[in-house]
């Protein structure tokens, strides 16, 4: 069978790669007989220079037709849907009918979003001083490189999740490295993102896709001139050396690496809904085997006699529950070495903790309990990100401890706190929330954070590690747009030459920033030039 | 005479210091006689621990309360205008009675500003989605360690300058690390500082400073955990090395390294008004002996009889001028560099080029000029800062050269373009302007780019190296206060838990996005919870 061909410039070719790789079919344990492209330094080049050549087309087109796109790519998508699902679903062990058509759903309405957020130029954040004739507006950056991450192949996939279309939005080439456990899924993705492209006139280096490259040329390729920026989401190791070679040449680089996501479950609330919060922790943390980036990997409990209940309640639940199955062999050994690591450190194993159980690659439901002093002897470890169907259950002698149990982590997507219904559990609350909210990027109450909801307030992002930046979020439109842009200044340029978002008239109505008042109408006083 | 004191934890106390240093008075080229101690590492250590304490207040205390401490800061530094200018000038050779009552002016004009935007709000950009209950909003992100630049004591001083108020107005504490030029100047204003927070009731580690570190410590200082953000303007080197070890952590830090500040002025522009050009370009570049980030050092003319003309008129205007005092030895050293740098690569001298000829370390106003094709055969070295009264004239053969050139161009601060007041440049300018526009923070037109305006649609910032992160201005309010911020989500937190500034309820009519449109109003339908 020939070797699946590579993206470039507009044109599916034949890649110069010398070497191939296979994906795997989770369920079967299996590889799948489909050759993919380790494409070379040359090939990198080729679309670099392609998305450059682009970039100079797309910065000066309307929002309009890069809208367009968009829309046409989530039109082809939803078209082309059963065929996606189902070999994202061989791929991933995704259920095709249930998780899968969330999860596209979800991906064209990113898309479209993205469209209507270009279509409004909201994301572009526009400022003016008309007293000194000063003016500014974010706009699109170059050429960004997308490498998605292995769980959510159509939400987060790199030629059609939240970094792709946040990229394409602001006007900026992608070129995406499909993420090796579904290159299938992503090139049918690439395939009508290409369609698309054609069929609303963009420039052929607009969307382009290599499947992979040696760790050398990843490296020189994020740290090439010729890439402005990049979105990572994936493992923690390679996520850090894709960041110094991006840091070492002041490019932006926005990472999501790793997060516990912890959840504080108060006295309070645990006397009250004890088991109802067990079943809806089981619920969250078993979803898609675990594979989450907000999987609830660290709850905090204290230590009395509804705590331990919980826990025994928690292990009832996740062993009578199916096990699932994980993306890949690595997966599954990723996984019991960070449990081995857990153990190590002093965590005790109360149900699962061994390799196997479900179909194909497989773990265990896994629960594991630790000690409130054991967790702050050895917090580093204890805070390894077990990726799966795994949690750690610290139990805590006092609010005390449990503040200081937060104080210790590292920074996390998100931070959940259960408390009473009624006043009982504020004053603890009150103690440790700020700790908490400090070191995640959405603080929840009363609620388990697998659910990312896509809204202009969400922040998927939060303290290093879990991102790379602290300000910016990878979820919600338009905030995530503005980490692929950058701030232009425009000082005394005549009316004519100004981007038409700056200009006095504003036909579309798009909300501005006009002399520290936000408005949709025009500029009223024309300054003098 | 005994070592200067250090600000630790709000007191003035005795460094633990081995070693001194004295900073010099570079109009009589000699040292002053007073010693500022290199703090050790107990010493960062102990202002670290301090700001943490501080920050655990600060971030709970209403913008009311941050904004009256930078207000009385203000007022006390009027009070003490002439004693700080006189320092000031002694230090840096800035006359006392002119620049710097305009430098004062802009850095208590700026304290307001950051005091106005703590009071409104504003900078934390509250965004609700009231049907799914998340709002999010910028938040203080912990102790921020401040560099000061050498060449505006006040404006961009640790302690006093734009970065000092924007960590501050965010609710972060600062460690203002002086500039080792103007110790004194910083320590004053510190010293007020320091007795406003008192009146103010700011926790004892809002404001502390240091002067110096040693090299090893200033990495350790840029890595340390308690450490969350740093803002640094100065030299390349020390700035690279800081942001290594700041990356390697990720940690956001803000750096502002150097700019050349290309300016092109199109042929229409130098027939029409060429020795007016000059007359503004000499202006610009001899002001406070060039001693500018947004100094033009880079001018792009064609090779007519105008360009030749230009060029003699900015050599005969530039040897007409006084040779100004530069801030020290190291300065008249690094220009003389910066100059044999730029003609070892092929540029020739019109005028100047030597050292001396001023009142102490001052070096001649230098002219010099490359043939475009040279340019582009020796672009990397041919961008070299000469800090200081010089500019390098580029000759250019076409507009396909001019943007060659363009092309070849770093990151900077500012471009500009002048071109002819009717239509004749209009073509050369849109095929420059594109490609100038992504190469530097803000474009202007017919203009100099010395003056940066504090206003909210400015951006002092740029793509690397200019600065750290295209999308952060450091000048300007509420935009530069982001740069200290994390973005902080709240889901389903209970009302009354919710920061004042995402609760239903407006009392202070901020400006919040709210279900996609800005509006002053409280929030209307209150979600259920």
């Amino acid at each position: 069978m020939a070797t699946h061909q590579v993206l470039i410039a507009g044109q599916w070719r034949d890649s110069d790669a010398t070497q191939t790789f296979q994906a795997s079919d989770p369920r079967a344990a299996t590889l799948i007989p489909e050759d993919y492209p380790v494409s070379s330094w040359a090939e990198c080049e080729a679309a670099l220079d392609a998305a450059g050549a682009a970039y100079t087309e797309l910065r000066e087109m309307p929002g309009e037709k890069i809208a367009a796109f968009l829309e046409a790519y989530a039109t082809r998508i939803d078209a082309r849907s059963e065929e996606i699902r189902t070999l994202a679903a061989q791929e991933t062990a995704l259920p095709a009918e249930t998780r899968l058509v969330g999860e596209l759903a979800r991906t064209t309405g990113q898309l479209r979003a993205a469209a209507a957020a270009t279509r409004s130029s909201a994301w572009q954040m526009p400022i003016i001083d008309s007293a000194n004739n000063i003016r500014s507006c974010f706009a699109p950056l170059g050429p960004v490189a997308v490498f998605g991450p292995n769980n959510f192949p159509l939400a987060f996939g790199s030629i059609s999740g939240g970094d792709f279309a946040a990229a394409i939005a602001a006007g900026n080439p992608v070129i995406g490295k499909a993420n090796s456990m579904h290159p299938g899924t992503t090139r049918l993705l690439a395939e009508e993102a290409q369609l698309a492209a054609e069929e609303t006139g963009m420039p052929a280096g607009t969307v382009q896709l290599i499947y992979r490259t040696s760790h050398s040329d990843g490296e020189k390729l994020a740290r090439d001139p010729r890439l402005a920026a990049i979105g990572y989401t994936g493992s923690r190791n390679a996520g850090l050396v894709l960041k110094q070679a991006a840091d070492s040449v002041g490019k932006p680089i926005y990472l999501e690496l790793s997060s516990v996501n912890p959840i504080v479950i108060l006295p309070g609330a645990l006397k009250e809904r004890g088991n109802e919060i067990a079943g809806e922790l089981t619920g969250s943390c078993l979803m898609g085997s675990g594979q989450f980036c907000t999987n609830p990997g660290l709850i905090i409990v204290q230590n009395d006699d509804d705590g331990k209940q919980f826990i025994e309640s928690v292990a009832s639940q996740f062993s009578e529950q199916p096990v699932g199955t994980l993306f890949s062999l690595s997966g599954q050994n990723g996984l019991q070495s960070a449990i081995d690591t857990l153990t190590t450190a002093g965590a005790t194993l109360v149900c699962g903790g061994t390799t196997g159980g479900g179909e194909g690659y497989s773990f265990s439901n896994t629960v594991l309990t630790v000690e409130g002093n054991q967790f702050l002897s050895h917090a580093e470890q204890l805070q390894t990100e077990a990726f799966g169907s795994s949690t750690l259950i610290v139990v805590s002698d006092s609010i005390e401890q449990t503040k200081a149990i937060i104080e210790s982590l590292e920074g996390n997507l998100t931070g959940c706190i259960y408390s009473a219904s009624d006043s009982t559990d504020d004053e603890h609350y009150n103690q440790i929330a700020p700790e908490l909210r400090q070191r995640v990027g959405r603080l929840l109450n009363d609620q388990m954070p697998t659910g990312v909801a896509v809204s202009a307030a969400m922040n998927h992002g939060g303290p290093f590690p879990a991102t790379g930046h602290p300000g910016f979020t990878a979820v919600g439109m338009p905030g995530a747009i503005t980490r692929f842009a950058m701030l232009q200044c425009f000082d005394h340029v005549r009316s004519h030459r100004l981007p038409a978002i700056l200009q006095d008239a504003n036909p579309n109505q798009a909300w501005r920033l006009i002399d520290g008042e936000w408005s949709q109408s025009d500029v009223v006083s024309a300054p003098a030039e």
